[in-house]
This record gives C-alpha cells, sequence and structure tokens, in this order.
C-alpha cells in the first residue's frame, strides 16, 4: 500500500453540512439507557444493531456495520466504511472493523461471546445471522426486534418535535397539488408534483419500512378504479404503478371531473416519518358522486371517533376494535380497509424512524398506549372497480388525549 | 364473514394501466428454463424465491409470498395479497396463501418438502429462514443467490431494451440540469431537478438494491468537499446528505462558480436500472481548477480504455486490475474509487433489476463475460475536504465488445 495515501482524516461534527440535524448526545444517552433497561430485565447480555433504522436510532449515524449496546456499559460503534465520519456524528467510541471474525474477536475480549445475544431476526438476512451463529457456538441468540421497536414507540420531544416537521411538509403538497391539479393530469403529474413539493420542503427522499420487501415512496396518488387496485403492500389502497415491477400507486391514468383522488403521502425529516391521507375534488366538488362524498365523510368521522377514544391506557386493539364496530353499524364492513379476503386487518399503525412501527391499532396488540407514542389512524373504503376514499393522521398520545399531525381541516380539498 | 362481501374480483391483464408493461409469457418461461437448467446441475429440488427483485423476474410481479421454481416442472406463485391482480401479471398459476403452515402443506403435497431447497439466504430475514428450517425438518437448506443471480446477469432483448429505455431517461435529466443550474443553487435544487425530469420520463421511483442496508434515491448530486465526504453506502462518492439519517448525496451547499457538480443519476425502466456520472461545470469551464480538468479527463480515458478491453471471455477482475493498474501509472492510485482505507475495492458492479448485479468488476470475480451482460463502469477519484471527479456509463456486452448506454458524449458539461 501506498503510505503516502491521504488516509482518511478526522471529521468534526461541524464539518458536516448536516451539523444542525445531528442527533444530541443527551438524546442518544436516553435511548441507549431505555433499551439497557430492557436487555437487563429480559436477561439478554448483549444486543447489536445492524438495520440502518436500528443502527440510526441508537447510533445517530446510518452505518455499515454493528452497533454493540451490552446490557450495562458503554455502547460501542464498529463501522465497515466512513469510521471517521461516523464518530463525527455520535457520542459513542467508532472504530473501523471489516470482517465477522474481527467482531467475533472483538466480542471475546470484551468478554461477551457467551450468553444471551440479541439480533434483529425481522431484518438480518439469514447469512448474516448463520455466519454470527456459526462463529460464536457458546452464545444463544434471542429476537431483539421487540425490545428494540418497544423503546422506539415512546418518544422524546426532541423526536416529537422531527415527527411535527414531517407531517408539515405533507401539509405543504396537500395544499399545492389541491391548487394546481386538473382535469387531464395524470395520477403521475400529481404524485410528481407531490414529490417536488415534499422534497422542496425537505423531505430526505429515503422512507424506510421494517416488514421484508416494504418499499416507501412518497406514498401513493391514486384516483378512481386505480385506487381500489389491490397491491402486494399490506395497506388499504393499491394502484397500477407505472409498471408491474413497481405495482404501487400513480399510473398514468388522466384524471376526470368528478374524480375523488387519494393522495396518501409520506413526509420525511431527518428520518421522522409522516402519514397523512386527504381526497381531492377533481374539476369542482359538485361532479363527485353524492354516495362518495358520504363514505368520505363517514371516514372522516371514524377517525375523529377513534381518535376521540384515544389516550394512555388504552389498548390499540381496543380502537381497531373500535373502527370495526362503526363499520358494521354503517355497513360498511365489505368495504373497510380493502375488499375481502385482504381486508381490515388493521385501522392504524405507528409511525417514527419506520413506517410500520408500533403500535399497531390492530387485533392482539393490547399493551396500553403511553404518552410520546405516535400512530396514524387511516380508516378508508375501497369500492372495487370504481373508486377509494379515506382519511388519515398522525396522532401523538399526550397525557390526557391525542394531538393531530398535521394541524389541518379533514374536508375534501376543492382541484381545478 | 359477511358471505355478501364484495370478494376479490377477476382482474384481466387488460384490466391494468401497465398493460403494455407486463413481462411476455415466453419471457417469463425463458428466465424459469434458465433457473431451472442450472438448479438441475447444482443438484437442488426446489427453489423459493422471496425478495422484489427476485419474485418480480420469475414471475413478473411483484408479490408478498413465494414463488415456487422446482427443478423440472411448472413454477407456481403462492400470493399472501392481491392474487386476483399477481395472476393477471403472470403465466404462471397462482393461489393465496398466508401462512408459512399453508406453504409447508403444499410443498408436502408436492412431494418437495425434503431434498435440497434453495433460498436466497443473503436476502431472506433470519426469522422466514428459521420458521421454514423449522417447520421442514426433512429438508436441508441451500443458497439461491448465486444461481439466481448468475442467471439473472444474461439479459434478453426485452430486458436490454429496458435497460436502454432507462439509460434514455438519465440522458434527459443530464442536459436539463446542465442547462439549468447556476452558482447560487443548492445541491439539493440540481437534485430534485434531476428527480422530477426522471419521474416525468417515465422512471418508477422505487429503485433496488440488493445488499443488506443498501438504500438507492435516483444517485447522488453533489460538488466539492461534499462529493468527498464518504459515506456508509459502498460506492466511491458520499455526500452529506440533507440529514444524518439520509447520509449520502445532496446537501443544502450552494454551488459556487467553478464547482464540478458531479451527478450520478439511476434511471429506472420497468424494475431495469440505469447508472451514470457527468460532471457540470458550474458557472462555466473557465472557473474550474486545471488540475481537476485533468483528473476528469483521466477518468474518461480509464473508461474508454477499460470498456474497449471488455468483450465476451474477458474476466471482470482482469478489467478491475487493468483499472487499478492505469492508476497507478497515472500516480492516482491513492485517490482512485475513494479514499484509504475504503478505497478502490472495485471499477464496476453489474446493473439490472439491483443496482448490485453481478457481474462486479472487482477481484475474485473471474468468470467470465458474456453476451448480454450488463455492467456500469465509474472510475472515480476522489480528493478529500476539496472535490471529487468521475465518470460513469454502463455497457451492454455484445458478441465482439461492448455498447455503451447512454450514448452521449463524455465530455464536462457546462451549466449557467
Amino acid at each position: 500500500m501506498d503510505t503516502s495515501a491521504p488516509t482518511e482524516q478526522q471529521i468534526r461534527p461541524d464539518d458536516l453540512a448536516t451539523r444542525d440535524f445531528l442527533v444530541p448526545h443527551d438524546e442518544l444517552r436516553r435511548r441507549a439507557a431505555a433499551l439497557q433497561a430492557r436487555l437487563a430485565a429480559a436477561g439478554i447480555d448483549l444486543a447489536i444493531a445492524q438495520s440502518n433504522a436500528d443502527v440510526g436510532y441508537v447510533a445517530g449515524s446510518i452505518l455499515d456495520g454493528w452497533v454493540l449496546v451490552p446490557a450495562s456499559g458503554e455502547v460501542r460503534v464498529l463501522a465497515r466504511r466512513a469510521a471517521a465520519r461516523v464518530q463525527a456524528e455520535t457520542c459513542w467510541q467508532v472504530d473501523r472493523m471489516v470482517a465477522v471474525k474481527q467482531l467475533v474477536a472483538e466480542l471475546g475480549a470484551m468478554g461477551l461471546d457467551r450468553g444471551r445475544i440479541a439480533i434483529a431476526l425481522d431484518v438480518v438476512p439469514t447469512a448474516d445471522y448463520l455466519k454470527l451463529a456459526g462463529a460464536l457456538p457458546g452464545a444463544e441468540f434471542v429476537d431483539l426486534t421487540h425490545h428494540l421497536r418497544s423503546v422506539r414507540a415512546v418518544k422524546s420531544e426532541w423526536e416529537l418535535d422531527h415527527c411535527r416537521r414531517a407531517a408539515e411538509q405533507v401539509k405543504e403538497a396537500m395544499h399545492t397539488v389541491a391548487y394546481q391539479v386538473v382535469p387531464g393530469h395524470t395520477e403521475l403529474d400529481a404524485q410528481r408534483l407531490a414529490e417536488g413539493c415534499l422534497r422542496g420542503a425537505g423531505h430526505q427522499g429515503v422512507m424506510r419500512m421494517r416488514r421484508f420487501g416494504g418499499e416507501m415512496f412518497f406514498g401513493q396518488v391514486c384516483a378512481g378504479a386505480n385506487a381500489a387496485l389491490p397491491a402486494a403492500l399490506d395497506a388499504p389502497l393499491g394502484g397500477a404503478g407505472l409498471y408491474p415491477s413497481a405495482g404501487k400507486g400513480a399510473s398514468l391514468q388522466q384524471l376526470r371531473a368528478g374524480d375523488l383522488l387519494v393522495l396518501d403521502l409520506m413526509g420525511c425529516h431527518n428520518g421522522y416519518l409522516s402519514d397523512c391521507t386527504r381526497v381531492i375534488a377533481v374539476g369542482g366538488i359538485e361532479a363527485v358522486p353524492e354516495d362518495l362524498l358520504a363514505a368520505q365523510a363517514w371516514c372522516v368521522s371514524v377517525l375523529e371517533h377513534v381518535s376521540d377514544a384515544a389516550q394512555p391506557g388504552v389498548a390499540p386493539s381496543a380502537l381497531y376494535a373500535l373502527a370495526l364496530e362503526l363499520a358494521e353499524d354503517a355497513g360498511h364492513a365489505a368495504n373497510f380497509m380493502g375488499v375481502a379476503p385482504d381486508q381490515a386487518r388493521f385501522v392504524g399503525h405507528g409511525i417514527g424512524l419506520e413506517v410500520d412501527e408500533y403500535p399497531f391499532l390492530a387485533r392482539g396488540f393490547d399493551d396500553p398506549l403511553e404518552p410520546g407514542m405516535v400512530f396514524a389512524l387511516e380508516p378508508k373504503l375501497v369500492f372495487p372497480g370504481r373508486a377509494a376514499v379515506g382519511i388519515e393522521d398522525a396522532f401523538i398520545v399526550t397525557e390526557s388525549g391525542v394531538e393531530a399531525l398535521p394541524a389541518m381541516p379533514r374536508d375534501v380539498l376543492v382541484a381545478g
């Protein structure tokens, strides 16, 4: 190797164009302490975070490598690349390490190569697990996922501020699209307008979903029968997309006067996502069929009923049950949250660094809401071959109820 | 369950807004036959494709579920959701199936629950593997990845046509940005312009990378010291990004006259990616330091030397070695493809449904090039704290050499 090579230089936080958005050190220490308390309670000796969302949460830096969180003691970061930059972004000690055998040697030196080691089994690829488990025959591997997601579900004020800013991005985009879209535009035209607006408002581009195969791209903008076409994604609305290879969301279908254009849009500020749905009456509200407007108004009433019932101590599953009950009472059960057999598996989902965070408003999610949790609530109705309607806001759980994100009216927006 | 519920209706291919882009049935059959030949040769009884790129390749539809490819016989698709739509997109029989235990029962009925089963260990999450392996104690699990990637590496004329269209998207975006960007614009302004242009040209939005943690978002648009900042992504250039949570690419840094703005952009047409890098002299070429222009010209010469040497029968590793040799001869070794210790691990990569396809132009990739392969070649130089330069085109391997994508000059573009 050429010893005159300019090796990676020291990088100071102030050198980074992102310096104003670095995760504060006390915030990183709060997160680590919360996770360590859960690890200790579960008898886990060491957690190893590896996915982008997981390392980003614990280290404050997106890195290729491993973040080691022992049940007690200091967090350590092992980065395969760009170690000096990662060091500038985190409060933890960063070392460069490339190979699994180096990691294994390091764990041995730390006395952590035996005992119970937690990794996120739902996201870590099988090959990585097999390699690590094969190299650590004295360790028992358990699942980190539930512990880390439970910690992440309860957000600090610093995090909530980012959630609010993400919601503001979407609010701006909704109004811009509503102002500009006219009959004859394609769904893609409307989606592109929203994308440009979101990026201009500070959307980071990259959006994260935890579930295997989950791909996010700003959300879906669809109208008419296309909004009612089911897709691979586990979401109430689908859409054809531009190609089979991205079979979701906006198509090249032209909007017509009387269409209800559904915008299910995601903001993203420094990793924190928002999720919001509004509908736009294309070409004015007069041409929209009255039964669709009534269905839309019903979705808004469900959102308001269910969010009124949300507060600390209430089970997410109870909110799901309430929504289902309202759908049955109104005769909407068959169209609620999709079309059989894929319909109505949930009515909302936690949101944060991933779009599918805890808590899920679904059957089986009985751990009660706590202040600082954030969830998106999205009652929707699907009429196959015809149209879809719906509404969505995110809600921060407060000490006594919820705070809606974004703060904007829930009326049908009128365009063109 | 309400039996009056509108269950999922039959969907015909002609009902889909994407009907013109469905993968032809003979193309799907060609792919399956090529994979089956490899499975039989390797003594594998069954392959199960699961990631979006893998199921999309074999089934022609992005679906949540499993695509079963026995070593001989018909491919079958088991979809958790939207089965009627998947059926409209594929030539194979589609059945709705939700749970792993249903899959296991089906494999038993097919006589495929024993023997050697291949899954893609590099992408399938550990939890899914453990569940399946636990339910199939009579099976031996082996890695599908190398076989499927090897088949995918050699593209048909139908696929190459899509690669060419993706490259045309980028060509258009390059010229638009070069025409419009002026000193005072931010990197994000230039990136947004490129994004809007790519989407308008038919870019599908979603871009795929196979490597765990790999996140693609149209590529990187950076200038000056920001282009030289290393990132987590295994790529020569990095960039701060807007936030630590998306620490890659464009920042809010303003462009200055004399900057070389590097655009490393990806097109994507019906799943097929392109990858192209050009530099723009912001505010005119006169203000750009001469040594950077010379470094840029050197990168172009490397691209031309290496691509001239590429033809069927040549090992990708030999092209990598050639590029390294050129860098050493020119005194550029220390800055080639990044900064030590992360530099120069590759000089190009295959490209197709994922940005990190076979073949890699790197050490150890000795299987010779074949007609129909597509690779991106990207010689770049990084000057820490100052700037980065480089060039990139994709190349289709033909019977006698290569065809460059896109067909456009490799000169420095001049803006403002």
